[in-house]
């Protein structure tokens, strides 16, 4: 590429960078809204994020379609090529992030018509554990930061850990009482959903190494491991 | 490209979609295997299966690295280019979709451990519905056909209503015996499994809409509704 070219690719570059944070920042906050609403019983504000998937949406579509705008006009190689390849698959986990953040918003309308079980169940400790993860594996995307991105990996099975705990809690709840059926099965898939958050945060740290390093540790226990 | 270059290329092209076929494939038959296993309660089928996620892991990575590679070597552009893209977004569905397959033998190697609910709750419907629609959206792809994929898009709201009808039906029956709850919370779990199959099928032919008119059509009806 002469200077001129250049220039014009780094520009756009930044343009993809700058609309692929915020999407990132769109669905962080929308994830802790739907789960600020979902504490506060606060329906009204859970039925507005329930209908809030539109702008992540669009983003999704105009981050896919300005990587391939990059690659058909600039036929970027090496680092530049792996960088806008991450991005596309970056995009994919913003967006059923977006989804899953949707979701919670979903039965937090449910859960809000009807009073909390008794005592209540907390999810906010698994839920500011899979924020945590969300953070930092953006923060590692933005700094290409391959230590923080590997710290992020590290940090998804605590959240396994947390939502199997849940889960054995709300199963002996529903048992006890037929009453609490609903209102536990409604907060087990909040916790499945905020799992598969802290997936896809996993797959954005994944994104990351293989963009510092070169290296793809996807699946990395199922390489290592011999069958 | 000269003859030469162009003749490697499509030799590439064509590993692609051999080994995308190849993934396809073993996805779809370890879905089969899952639902066959979860019906006739065969547990050491179920555990087998719930470990077999490594070739298709190992899949995903070798043809995102193909993708990679034919785009840095050959600087497709246009259709050619698109197709790439497309190939890129179907392997992360696919994966996915192997992994839901994985989690639903995990959940019949649980369920295979007690008997059945009395009366039975029967996933076949559901289950068939799903691998028509998986079925359906890689016939589309491998036949790039527009007309195919959106009659699956179409698919996925029969699919919702047969989520919906389980889910009604399952939460009933735990709140009259509560000694039914394991087993149909383990029933609930599949079937929200297999409609994410679907959603991820619904993505597949999507791929398939924008490869063969060049047009973005996921999110449609969210462009289109105004808020």
């Amino acid at each position: 590429m002469d200077q001129h070219t250049l220039q014009k690719f780094d520009r756009g570059l930044k343009t993809l960078t700058d609309r692929l944070l915020f999407m990132a920042g769109l669905v962080e906050s929308h994830l802790n809204d739907a789960l600020a609403a979902l504490q506060i019983q606060d329906g009204p504000t859970a039925e507005r994020l329930a209908k809030s998937d539109r702008p992540v949406n669009l983003l999704e579509m105009e981050c896919d379609e300005l990587c391939v705008r990059l690659i058909a006009q600039y036929q970027p190689v090496a680092s530049d090529l792996r960088f806008i390849v991450a991005a596309m698959k970056l995009v994919t986990d913003l967006e059923r992030m977006g989804d899953l953040a949707v979701n919670i918003a979903e039965r937090a309308v449910e859960l809000s018509r009807s009073p909390k079980l008794d005592p209540p169940i907390d999810l906010r400790p698994m839920g500011a554990l899979v924020q945590a993860m969300l953070k930092e594996a953006l923060d590692a995307f933005i700094g290409r930061d391959a230590a923080a991105a590997e710290a992020v990996l590290v940090r998804d099975d605590v959240v396994d850990t947390a939502f199997r705990d849940l889960f054995a809690t709300l199963i002996a709840r529903m048992k006890k009482d037929p009453g609490n059926v609903e209102r536990a099965v409604g907060l087990l898939f909040v916790a499945k959903h905020l799992e598969r958050i802290a997936d896809h945060a996993t797959n954005i740290a994944e994104q990351v190494v293989y963009l510092t390093r070169g290296q793809d540790v996807r699946h990395k226990s199922s390489v290592e491991s011999s069958d």
